[in-house]
């Protein structure tokens, strides 16, 4: 063999050898495409469907910082949008400084005191040392606050609404997790009102509560509406009314809170205005919020084993179609598909049709995984009898309609339908993982996996009394009971008989 | 007199004294409402109206960091939202963490160098020094590049084309503006594209060009497309292209910069991918940025003496209806008022009916300032002809047409003709503000007041002589002609007489 000779059978030899490498790497990729845990293990299916669905990247560089992907960042835009949607009917939309100095940030003593562990602080700009400090916001009523001092001036100046939608920072130092515990909460939604008197910010905290069902609602999460006790209150607030959800592991999730602010801020912030007696009175403020953990939730809840389940309207991928090709017909049957495709974006939904040459198993397979709300499979059998293979992400069954049944009017029928479903089912399973107790032995064994229900008085001592026994916490008291429960809302305390509130203790997020 | 009446009229009086109290302290207020400064001072003039029309709160205790008012952040996502528009038809938006760590930041050394003085450094998380410093983005490359690598395996993954609009922060220690030199930019669309080659990448580059031209027609803002010196490029970048503007004081301001970054990047971050043949390359990549300077642009260069002047697209609100009320005709003048409203509603535009107390003077003030950009009004007289008198933004005159006119035609047509005089008239004051020079003794008398455009070398020796001689600075070279040059794109340098190209020198913000 010649020199000439070898080397070409040598390139040839590397050639392939490249060849079966990348074979390799495809079938690998391939393979751990089709491994996402099964939800039973949630932490890991969570972990994995966060990063394959292409929610965000977990590899950032920094602990509990994490990287929105293209479509993670649609799913969030779609809630998001609904959330200003409900919003902007009664609240103005504004942005105010990420970086609060440490004197505004220190004025309010129970404030600081609740944040000042997990603030991160700004030293240094360039080579300088900075003579005050800068936080990066963990919330924003100390950069808020200062501002309101000189917008409310007379009585006629309230209510005042606004609400941003910001970056927040906490320094956490537990295990943190994307969406769910983070050093960078990317997308906080938060509202601060200013009203005369406690009694008209009250009204406001139960307005408040109201658009908060309605954004949980429209999503198909179900909530437990609990007055935090004492002790776990937002610091410097009179009270703190929480939504939470139940977890598929058993635990809660605070995902939502409402705080009444009484005048506590107001007397340090000076907010102060003339009423119309010429008096001047401190004005009564409320706040609340809800950060990206509605979409943790939202993928928690409704996911299964196969990956994302979406309510219709938030689904990045309303429609997925896919073209079932056999020789000879590939025309006919893609021309069906791109008709069918354009008459669903003229309606004004987002669809993809899945054209690629992977096989059709790998295509249905891919868009569980992300969630596509409704299926459409179109073969020549179909294209001959002007029908559609039609399927919901929720449902195991495949059904065949008529393409001209697919009207505008249909479809809305069809979405509604599907998160009626959703939330039915994850309500069945709230009721499942909540369960009533009368006495403080059998809880410990429940909690872990669910939320035990109890009567309870709301004193620390008697909390103390739980948290060792159960190695749970007191979540709070129940502002209204749901249907999962058929006894009072009053009755004797669990640890010590005295007069008690229906409570719930969990495992917590 | 007795006590009670001694009481009594002291009272009186007290009440009488507040009462005097507010009626001077309003009359105060609508004095100060009354003087926005004459534009001729502009700097005086920028400054009241960002505060009185409402667009930023100057008073955050912070030096360059400012509040959107909720007027304000309208038009801010009213101007965002067509720069979305734009990117999204190539771009996926996607949303990387603030906080980049030391490590990564310091890894490209022009990089680094070009921001080490500007960067905020987080060092502490609560009371805790943290282990790696980690700053906060003054710009996102050592962000998103360590994550590209992990994107980029296969020339199949270009090219990769995603946007972020986020905060970014800059330690300025020069004199900070709303919106113009801030300490936290609050609204930075920064674009991050990455391709096989360099070819590629310039074919982009190109392209990005070509968006920004489009947002800033669209604008009715005139620019400059001007290639930077070497010394003055991106930190990183093989060159800079930016869009220069000039401002009513005759300074150029930066409102857009597009970079070609080479392999720079991709060589310090290892962003390479496998070729069709199995080699190994490092990849190529642009980023191009705007920021909320665009909003600064577009109030300074098309506002005038009574405040806002905004293009009908962006104008947060598009109609102002002013029914002008006689006694006993106030019922009809609203009902058709009402009508109109519903009907431009209807049609999907802002409007607002001014239906407040304020005088018809004080109406037509307050919607100037705010820039409303058709005025309507209707009287008694109006509602029997079946008529409205209306009246645009940019013009003094007011006219009379028939109900019937008010149609989405006619109205788009509107629009687009009021785009046009905006246009025309920025693009006839940019013509006045630029000058060619062939000599350098009458440069410096004319810098300050406008452009000086000449033929220069580029070189780094001729640039100190004209930076000495002239008190401005080389912007750079002009990447295409204007409207405004009649001569040629090539010419002798100014200072040495070598080879020059056509060039621009400035006071720039």
């Amino acid at each position: 063999m010649g020199e000439a000779e070898k080397a070409a059978k040598q390139e040839k030899q590397e050639g392939q050898e490249k060849q079966d490498k990348r074979e390799k790497q495809d079938k690998q990729k391939q393979k751990k495409v089709e491994s996402l845990p099964s939800k039973a293990n949630f932490s890991e299916w969570y972990h994995e469907l966060i990063q394959r669905a292409e929610l965000m990247d977990v590899r950032y560089p920094v602990k509990g910082l994490y990287v929105w992907f293209p479509f993670g960042f649609k799913l969030r835009q779609l809630v998001y949008g609904k959330l200003r949607e409900i919003m902007d009917r009664d609240h103005d939309e504004v942005y105010f400084p990420t970086l609060i100095p440490e004197t505004e940030l220190g004025k309010e003593g129970e404030h600081i005191k609740g944040f000042e562990d997990e603030v991160y602080w700004v030293t240094h700009g360039g080579l300088d040392e900075l003579d005050v400090k800068l936080a990066l916001r963990p919330t924003s009523e100390t950069a808020m606050y200062p501002m309101f001092k000189l917008w409310i001036r007379s009585h006629t100046d309230m209510p005042l609404r606004v609400y941003q939608i910001v970056n927040i920072f906490r320094y956490e130092t537990k295990h943190t997790r994307p969406m769910i515990r983070l050093r960078e909460i990317t997308s906080f939604k938060e509202a601060h009102t200013v009203h005369r008197n406690f009694e008209e910010a009250e009204e406001q905290v139960k307005m408040a509560i109201g658009l908060y069902k309605e954004f949980y609602d429209f999503l198909g999460i179900p909530y437990m509406v609990i007055k935090r006790p004492e002790w776990d209150k937002f610091p410097g607030a009179a009270y703190t009314i929480a939504f939470d959800t139940i977890m598929p592991d058993g635990k809660t999730m605070q995902i939502g809170t409402v705080h009444h602010l009484a005048d506590n801020f107001a007397k340090t912030f000076e907010i102060k205005y003339e009423t119309p007696d010429g008096d001047h009175s401190f004005a009564h403020q409320t706040c609340y919020g809800i950060s990206e953990r509605c979409v943790a939730a939202l993928i928690s809840i409704h996911g299964d084993d196969q990956g994302l389940v979406l309510p219709f309207e938030v689904s990045p991928v309303q429609f997925v179609i896919i073209p079932v090709l056999y020789k000879g017909k590939e025309e006919v049957v893609m021309e069906a598909s791109r008709e069918i495709e354009s008459k669903l974006k003229k309606y004004g939904y987002r669809v993809v049709l899945d054209d690629s040459d992977e096989r059709p198993g790998a295509k249905y397979y891919k868009w569980e995984l992300k969630g596509a709300a409704i299926r459409i499979e179109i073969g020549p059998k179909e294209v001959e009898s002007r029908e559609i293979t039609i399927s919901f992400r929720d449902e195991k069954k495949k059904s065949k309609i008529s393409v001209v049944e697919l009207t505008k009017e249909n479809i809305e029928k069809w979405a509604a339908e599907m998160k009626k479903r959703l939330r039915n089912k994850a309500l069945g399973f709230m009721k499942e993982k909540v369960r009533y107790f009368d006495a403080i032995n059998d809880i410990k064994e429940w909690v872990g996996e669910g939320v035990a229900l109890v009567h309870f008085c709301m004193s620390e001592d008697c909390a103390e009394v739980i948290e060792k026994d159960t190695s749970a916490g007191i979540l709070g008291s129940f502002e209204e009971k749901g249907e999962w429960f058929e006894g009072n809302l009053e009755g004797e305390c669990i640890v010590c008989g005295g007069r008690g509130v229906l409570s719930a203790i969990s495992k917590a997020y």
